[in-house]
């Protein structure tokens, strides 16, 4: 194998196949990069198993000639040092060059690196995934999905299934769904079907692969192909396969957990509620729990108090721009509202109580494609 | 005590005298920040005992009111949570009133904090120091001077006066040394001093003490006043006293053992010389020693080499902007080079070799108000 290439597209794509490669895997081949060279371009892959990581530089794009074929081939590099040699090498563009032994030489002006490399036989086949039922929707829409539920999964490993995001799809309607039992977070969107009676409805991808695919999707309303299989999910954008295996196990049935009436509504500016909870919850920063206690005060206030015994207490009030129904007293973990507001992007947020010692829910003030629920906590 | 402040004023000063205050002090009274109010204006204090800071906050500056006192009185509150707290407030201005057991109110708009106090009686009194003996130099040159010297002190404590950084003065030039006896960082200023014989030679003070002073500094050309005694070390700027204790013991004779022949002299951009070391070194970082070969080669380019085994190899070529002298093979640590040339501010830097068993010299190519000197390392 032998090519040079241009440095900063080389670099993206080492960065972008990197996110799916952990130090701690037990395969030794899966620490590696595989790079793979032939006259349409070069294919890096990167894999932990659970995800992988395909991204194609081809030869040229557009008028700019991106690889220099001498010689096609194939080799495997350590991943660990490999993004950093290839951000700092001096020159525009790479010499890459696999002599005995899987020996590699990457050259860049006066500077020459020899790398000890993997036999790329020994690397894994990527899944193959025939592309019947695809749906697609923009990158930037992908994005904000991922955004707005990932943050809400489980962390720990006692329900697995929690782990996940919980995505069903019908007539054409996407709905995902993350929760931790505590707290549960749900984003609807409408997206494009090539077949329109694609559906499904248990589909739980792992938190940890989409937080990583977010990284990697620039901002952009480029569309995304999105190709579900029994065990896989793929995302195929251009020059980008990113693979992930899907949860298994039943998902709880969410939709009977969300209250679908309300005794007290309230309507609040979000920056107003997002800044009075930090600052209730600055002097419980030790404590595990992170409660806050809401209560109505005159003139439709919401007063939000804290108290850590040793240090002192916080009282914050926020003005409500609409109020109706009973008087209200309830606790709550104010982290989790947090989370939820900081993805909310709305100025205006509407909260609907069922009472203090049920879940409320949470949502942009003037849509519906989005909702948060959360447990209260008892204080007594 | 009970007064009302400009939040960011008092914000700036809570930061600066939080550096001084360390949560795993012994003293309970020193996790907190004392603040008392006079008719002058309001006093912060932070201390670790090894460093004290003491802020002020005018009442006025210039036609700006910053502080309205309502009745004078003291207060120590935690640290821990309080710079957290007065930045998260949400107006331009803050209350802050003691009541009673010291229990302390902050309030600033809708946001309401009781805070528990301690009793500012128990808290220790900065040392008074006699202003006879004061020199002075602008703080942006004193800024220098730390960045300069304080990264190449040691950070074992098994000699400890190495972890300080010992200043000599004689006819107001000012010598700053540091070294962890495998390289060391010289700086020479010209400083102002009030009395013509002010002079010392033993002066050793405590690296972290000037990292945290160059925190707080403004990268300004405002005088800073200096003022040293037996065991203490006080920088003295605009509404400002820093504190440091000085180290106890005698600090090695750094004078003779820096070489003042050379059998090599090199002279190299400096930034050729930074990248290419860099680059040699981003294989062997796991490696303890960042141990680097370099030799001459032909046409006065030196090649710099590091090779780890099981990883590759690393080959840099670096030319020389003027060569005179012997044939050149030594080996050294290559990190400690980089951490000199990060702080030699010079596009050109002059290399003094003697020997490949012998310390080398680095300076700026056409300055001599800096130095810093290198051991080789035996590779066989």
């Amino acid at each position: 194998m032998k090519f040079t290439i241009q440095r900063d597209r080389f670099v993206q794509s080492v960065q972008h196949v990197s996110k799916a490669i952990s130090s701690r895997t037990t395969i030794p081949i899966l620490t590696g990069i595989k790079i793979e060279a032939s006259e349409e371009g070069v294919t890096l892959t990167g894999s932990d198993s659970d995800i992988s990581i395909e991204s194609f530089i081809p030869t040229e794009d557009g008028d700019h000639q991106l690889v220099e074929l001498e010689q096609e081939g194939s080799i495997v590099l350590q991943a660990r040092f490999f993004g950093d040699i290839v951000k700092k090498l001096p020159e525009d563009t790479i010499e890459i060059m696999v002599s005995n032994q899987f020996v590699t030489q990457l050259k860049s002006g006066s500077s020459v690196f020899n790398l000890n490399g993997l036999d790329p036989e020994e690397y894994p086949r990527l899944p193959e995934i025939a592309e019947e039922n695809v749906f697609k929707m923009p990158k930037d829409l992908l994005k904000s999905i991922i955004r707005q539920t990932a943050f809400a999964v489980s962390t720990v490993e006692t329900r697995p299934i929690l782990t996940g995001i919980h995505w069903s799809l019908e007539d054409g309607h996407l709905t995902c769904t993350a929760t931790d039992s505590h707290r549960l977070a749900m984003r609807h969107a409408q997206v494009e079907t090539n077949t329109s009676d694609l559906e499904f409805s248990n589909v739980v991808i792992p938190g940890k692969s989409l937080n990583e695919l977010n990284k990697i999707l620039d901002d952009t309303d480029e569309w995304i192909d999105i190709i579900v299989t029994d065990n896989q999910i793929l995302f195929k954008a251009t020059n980008l396969l990113f693979f992930s295996r899907l949860l298994d196990g039943n998902y709880p049935a969410t939709k009977n957990m969300i209250p679908t009436q309300s005794k007290t509504t309230v309507k609040l500016k979000a920056k107003n509620l997002l800044d009075a909870i930090e600052r209730a919850l600055l002097l419980s920063r030790e404590g595990k729990n992170n409660v806050v206690n809401v209560k109505t005060i005159e003139n439709n206030e919401l007063e939000i108090t804290s108290v850590t015994p040793e240090v002192g207490k916080v009282t914050e009030d926020v003005q409500s721009l609409d109020y109706t129904g009973d008087e209200l007293r309830i606790s709550f973990n104010g982290k989790n509202v947090i989370d939820a507001l900081k993805v909310i992007e709305s100025t205006e947020v509407e909260i609907n109580f069922t009472g203090a010692m049920s879940p409320f829910v949470m949502k942009p003030a003037e849509r519906d494609h989005m909702l948060h629920l959360f447990s209260p906590v008892r204080t007594y």
